[in-house]
């Protein structure tokens, strides 16, 4: 007996970076998992308690943002056209004197309400006041990888502090919601910060997200004022002995390289295209990091850079942006696109054996998307379509852990008019900007 | 009396650069030109024929098209992951080997189809059987400047015939449609050819539509073989003293610009970024072409490179492939990119006088966009929202030439059934590829 059986779909599968559609099938979900995949006719749909009928649709893995500030949001459209260090300076870590934490649960649920609207089905989120974003993840019905942000001039005390969260929240609302630290970065935390971090990663059995060598720039200041590279750095400070997200890795040097393709501990890149073309801080090569076996996702990072939280986007234009670094428009094809925005995201993510892909036994993690726009016809491939043509708005629903969170564009969870009355009032506040109130300085 | 007025818009308008945003105003609009553009309450409503109520919406001109191969659109999807001369040799130039005129009328269609959904008014159009896309266009209710292609290796009477074509189309459809000639490119059109084009066009008081140095190794490969660029070629064979539009002009070197910079007849550059990072074509660098007065439009080139005739994502890659490119963040401001959308598409179109702007006395081809989607909220910047999260199905409605060509998402002039019916029994043909029937080699 399936608790949902999604009917009449053509599934997107990927199997050593080979695409493949089967066309006119049907998914069957028991609980949490999916429990069958058949050609249509082949299940009872009388054999289901609810049915959807997504005749036509493509249902593929929800998307998977290893890399997010998603209640930034908040303040989309306020740090435009500067540098790094002017964004950081004069915009962000401004901006974020004015955080409440209340701001952060609207802002949550404002990130989740416009993801859930792209497929994005899973984020792993690294910002302040965690406790607020886990309960708009709780509410929303999505997953999310939550980690506690923390700058090493804030004191060790830090460290329990988002160790306790980690534990009290790991596992929570029916293990959609998982844990890990979140030391800022190697430039905002020193190496005895770290190291204690890494440390206690270990001791409670989780792992770090951290920014790492976020531009070249960063990899020259760290080899001057520590005589390492921020990989490097990381690296000695023990942080890679628990699984790691590192966001960006721009500035990782080959020898950087090494040192992550022989870890044994699950390690993976969170790349977030929009942002580093926006902020001018060029693009990581992902053909080479990916022939070393260096496991590579998609990320959005905040809106604030990225404007959007939208994996379409970031799939595209990690496609192109490897296509024009390298001079070679036979690099990062379709199928290998498509495989970083699944299962190479799910492993980036820490899920790689639950996440990613539709088949038996995975989670029921499934967006089904509507290719009857004009602008995918005629459908001459279905892959293409996905890859460059695809729009969030072209999503129809999602199904999150085995539960439609969103059915034909109608959110289930969350509550749009409800979300913008409650940020409007907050917005003349959250904008203000005064120096004298930065949380941060960005001098690596 | 107007015949239409657009009643609570909010108007974009930019002046030598800077943005502005009308909030909650009318635009009156007397056949097809705008009348008037007054704060609402001003204009009486009761004196206009009909009226459009647009609150909340954002009214900007509609996106001019400054290079396209439209009717390709048929091939979508069909010619990915390969290098340019992979794309003309095993794909464009096989499949273009089908193409029947009638194709050419549905192919048209489709692609007006999709750039109305996405807010283009007006497309600068080279291709073949273009009488057979003059009167999609008619149809259509859009402006388009229409260039018949041709390859110097099928003859000087083909000039005869494009002028010809020329000549009987130019100023049809109420003036929407405009012509110009079409020699395909110095690679494929010998001296000879090239002059007799730019005889003509002076002969008829027409223009030169032409792509040129597409790629660094074709102006390494003219300077080989012509002991010229491409460039050189061009404005020595006096194609530069018509009106031109140059699509692409990747190699050109600091020499060709200079000539470029000085030349005292229309030229502009089109810029299609979509289709050169997924060719792995490099980017011009815009900064330095319009540090020269160099004019700069953007295009979508054909679908089977760009995927999409969209160009709110043109607009996008623009301004984020120059940030990129130069390495600095502040280039390509969010203002600059909607100038290059607007007013400079205009001047490279050959309108600049009546089409990029609403003001009073241009022509109205205006569309409404919706930016009240998650995925702008807050909108702590409209100008930011255009360029960095406005995707196509955001455009709600568009006029063009004073008159509505979609409202609310629904076509008036154009059915998408009807356009899908006659497409899909001529794709069987039309997907065909066998390379002995190739219309044309990429040898340049």
């Amino acid at each position: 007996m399936a608790d949902l059986l999604i009917r009449r779909a053509n599934i997107l599968q990927l199997r050593d970076e080979c695409a493949r559609i089967l066309a006119d099938y049907d998914i069957a979900i028991c609980g949490n998992r999916i429990s069958a995949i058949e050609a249509t006719g082949t299940i009872d749909p009388a054999s289901a308690r609810t049915v959807l009928d997504a005749a036509g649709q493509l249902a593929m893995p929800g998307f998977i943002n290893t890399h997010a500030h998603v209640p930034m949001a908040l303040w989309r459209g306020m740090g435009e056209d500067v540098n790094l260090d002017s964004w950081f300076n004069d915009y962000i870590w401004q901006l974020e004197a004015n955080l409440e934490p209340e701001d952060v649960y609207w802002g949550m649920q404002l990130g989740l309400l416009e993801m859930i609207e792209a497929g994005i089905t899973a984020v792993s989120d690294h910002y302040w006041h965690m406790e607020y974003a886990a309960r708009a993840v709780e509410q929303a019905g999505t997953r999310a990888l939550l980690s506690q942000a923390m700058f090493g001039a804030n004191g060790l005390g830090q460290i329990e502090e988002s160790a306790a969260f980690a534990q009290h929240w790991n596992g929570a609302a029916g293990g959609r919601i998982r844990t890990i630290l979140g030391p800022h970065a190697p430039y905002t935390c020193d190496d005895d910060f770290l190291r204690a971090s890494a440390q206690k990663a270990r001791d409670i059995g989780s792992g770090i997200h951290i920014h790492v060598a976020e531009t070249r720039e960063q990899t020259q200041a760290s080899l001057r004022r520590r005589g390492k590279t921020p990989i490097e750095v990381l690296n000695d400070c023990g942080v890679f002995e628990a699984p790691t997200i590192l966001a960006h890795a721009l500035g990782a040097t080959p020898g950087d390289l090494e040192i992550l393709a022989d870890l044994q501990t699950p390690t993976g890149i969170a790349h977030c295209p929009k942002t580093y073309a926006k902020l001018a801080m060029g693009f990581n090569n992902l053909v080479e990091l990916r022939a070393l076996g260096i496991a590579v996702g998609l990320g959005t990072d905040g809106a604030v850079s990225n404007n959007t939280l939208d994996l379409w986007e970031a799939m595209r234009l990690t496609a192109m942006g490897q296509k024009q670094l390298t001079g070679d428009a036979e690099n990062l094809t379709i199928p290998q696109a498509l495989t970083i925005a699944t299962q190479e995201s799910a492993r980036v993510y820490g899920q790689a054996e639950d996440l990613g892909d539709l088949s038996v036994g995975k989670l029921a993690d499934i967006i089904l998307v509507d290719l009857g726009g004009t602008h995918h016809f005629p459908l001459n491939s279905v892959t293409a379509s996905l890859v460059y043509n695809t729009r969030a708005g072209d999503v129809r629903s999602v199904i999150c852990d085995g539960a439609p969170i969103m059915l034909e564009r109608e959110h289930l969870t969350l509550d749009k008019d409800e979300i913008f009355a409650n940020i409007l009032p907050r917005m003349e506040r959250l904008r203000r900007r005064e120096s004298a109130d930065k949380i941060q300085t960005y001098n690596p």
